[in-house]
């Protein structure tokens, strides 16, 4: 359908802009970076801020049994299955003022130029914070989306995080409630769609100089270890044709990882990013070294196929080096697609807004993969400065930050089936 | 010339056996391994033992300066330049019972035989424990042997270890003086020759089923520090395409340090012992990797070839990865050559014995290297068992040890200008 462009709604940019700096400083630290862990006073008090301005939107705001911050806002179909936006507020150790809070402020504007605009929805619409997205201190991480599509196992609340903190204590700090997680949990048939916004964490969209990211796929990873065992050895006594030299075999493992990625594209991403060294003696020759390695994919294949090409590259290392090399897999989460109709419609709301876009896939995780268990998803990225995310200096500029913001307000307004006029 | 077969006097096998085991003991862990570090209760306890040996051996005992347990005996001509046989009784931690113990127990055997068959030497006959050759806690290594060349400078007392002890409490602690240093330096015109009996530390000779090494020279030792530096990144956001890999880099790094010695020969040995990555997470690519290199060779010319040709191979990488390398140079030992006269010398008293010989290079360093400076210097190897050292399962043979002994003592005899007749 056609919307007359005067009618169109617009996000507050002020407003908005507002409202994410005004986030950024609860838990910022003296070096500019936000530290707001899950279930923290910092978060606490992030979470009471967001639930203001919710309310200030309209909505009726509530935390469900998971420790999810919710806002919602009646459909004039009481039938009919709800518009889900979210993302998360909780950041990592030194992290910035984008990731998922971005996201979260941007659909309770968006709730909020509908309740000013007098705009009345066909679906409800329905505003997530989601609970410890980012795994504090060492628990599950994406905790509220599990239980949001009720996936937390019975007596998850007896288990503890990695300072001995019980999950029933951490969800009770927020407003949650452990003996009611199967409270927590959507079916399939109440959600019409979820949405979630983000920053993208990569420099592909500032490198294309493209303002809105389609998102295709969130990249399911695969964390493996790799062990290489040679023989340690005095680096002066041992001649060179007698060594068995994990380091060597291990660089050549390095190398191998990387063109799995980089020369035989059978994965998106390959990347090593630990190596330890045994006995790690300048004077003695490597007998173990162990690589922390990851894969990234969009399809589930692919990182069974990297795997396996990696063990055929990593026998002919042993045996051109006399080492033993070993695979033990770690770690795995599921690639997952956007839904094709969310990415059209994306893409068809940036188009209308006059913003180019750029269909790339997500190799960060993100909430969405896990909603995605009981609803059709799409996702919309902004881009990224520098690439950087996660850190003091994750940034993109108010005006991308708005045009991202602008595109899912459309998104919901074309999704529920059209404008009704305001006031 | 030549010796009646008759007459030649060997060392007593049981008792330099029993000897090494029992200073083995001293010192010995759960484990099987042996600390007796420098300076410490165990090695005073070792020292005392060495010293009684050397009173029943005939000799006059003393604790130079410099801590080095000196065991002399008067030759016939009082202006003879001394014959001196040493190496050095402290250990690593959780080390062997042979490296540096042997070689000391068996110059004391040397002269025990010589006392009790009556011998008279021409030559005065010198035997030395150096004092602290692995560098205990820090200190600087052979210290003892660069005390006994005059090559400590002054003040050096002062300077402590990495307790904070100061090298005078810790000589003062074996009978030593800070204070007296200029008196334990030996003069170019006191030393006719120096011997040093070791275990090989290596394999070659047990390899090769020879059971004497003739060392041709002391390899020298040059440490570099590469750091790589590339650009950390998300491992999931970021594309192959705009990666700056450091440990990409540093991998190529590695191959290239390996291939210097393995297959352009251009220096003897080449080994990287350590590799630190940062940030050191699965899922961020690494930004900073340093690599501890380290060439050894006999010559000083390769060592800088070795460096030269690193820097060439280092800067192509850097170029096609797009990071930045930088070599940093650290310790610095230099090549030392054994007297050619010694080596010959060695060669012939082993083949006099029926022992075949063969000539290599010491990979490890050796007090001789630093009494090089001051005396022409000999070294003799005994095979080690499957190349292990500083390890509690290094290990010789008995009669690879008393073989090694007897080649020292007929080494000590030719050197002196023939046998007197005993008793």
């Amino acid at each position: 359908m056609t919307v007359v462009q005067g009618t169109r709604p617009r996000v507050n940019a002020g407003r908005l802009n507002g409202h994410i700096a005004a986030l950024g400083d609860i838990g910022r630290g003296p070096g500019g970076g936000v530290t707001r862990l899950a279930f923290t006073a910092e978060d606490v008090q992030g979470r009471a801020y967001v639930a203001g301005l919710m309310l200030e939107a309209g909505l009726a705001v509530e935390v469900d049994a998971a420790g999810n911050l919710i806002g919602r806002r009646r459909g004039a179909d009481g039938t009919a299955p709800a518009l889900v936006l979210g993302s998360h507020i909780d950041t990592v150790v030194n992290g910035g003022a984008y990731d998922g809070a971005y996201g979260v402020l941007a659909a309770v504007e968006v709730a909020r130029v509908l309740h000013e605009e007098g705009v009345r929805l066909r679906h409800p619409l329905v505003v997530v914070a989601f609970c410890d997205e980012e795994g504090a201190h060492g628990t599950m991480g994406m905790l509220g989306a599990h239980g949001f599509t009720g996936a937390l196992p019975a007596g998850f609340g007896e288990e503890r995080d990695n300072r001995g903190i019980t999950i029933a204590d951490l969800l009770a700090a927020v407003g949650g409630d452990h003996l009611r997680l199967d409270e927590a949990a959507w079916t399939r048939d109440e959600i019409a769609a979820y949405l979630e916004l983000h920053i993208e964490q990569g420099s592909v969209l500032e490198r294309l100089g493209v303002p809105i990211g389609v998102v295709e796929s969130i990249t399911g990873r695969l964390n493996l270890t790799v062990t290489v065992e040679g023989v340690a050895g005095h680096a002066g006594t041992t001649p060179m044709e007698h060594r068995v030299d994990a380091l060597d075999a291990a660089a050549r493992v390095l190398l191998a990882v990387r063109s799995i990625a980089a020369d035989e594209g059978i994965v998106l991403r390959a990347t090593t990013g630990t190596c330890s060294v045994e006995p790690g003696m300048w004077n003695v020759i490597p007998g173990l070294v162990r690589l922390g390695v990851e894969f990234r994919d969009v399809t589930a294949s692919a990182l069974d196929d990297a795997v396996a090409r990696l063990g055929e590259l990593a026998q002919e290392i042993a045996k051109a080096t006399g080492t033993q090399i070993e695979i033990g897999l770690g770690a795995r989460t599921t690639p997952v697609d956007c839904h094709p109709g969310l990415r059209d419609l994306i893409a068809r709301c940036a188009a209308e807004l006059g913003l180019s876009s750029h269909r790339l896939p997500s190799g960060a995780g993100h909430d969405a993969q896990i909603v995605a268990r009981i609803a059709p998803i799409g996702m919309i990225f902004v881009p990224s400065t520098g690439g950087v995310s996660h850190a003091p200096d994750e940034h993109t500029p108010p005006d991308q930050l708005t045009q991202g913001a602008d595109v899912l307000l459309s998104a919901v307004l074309q999704l529920d089936g059209g404008l009704v006029a305001g006031r």
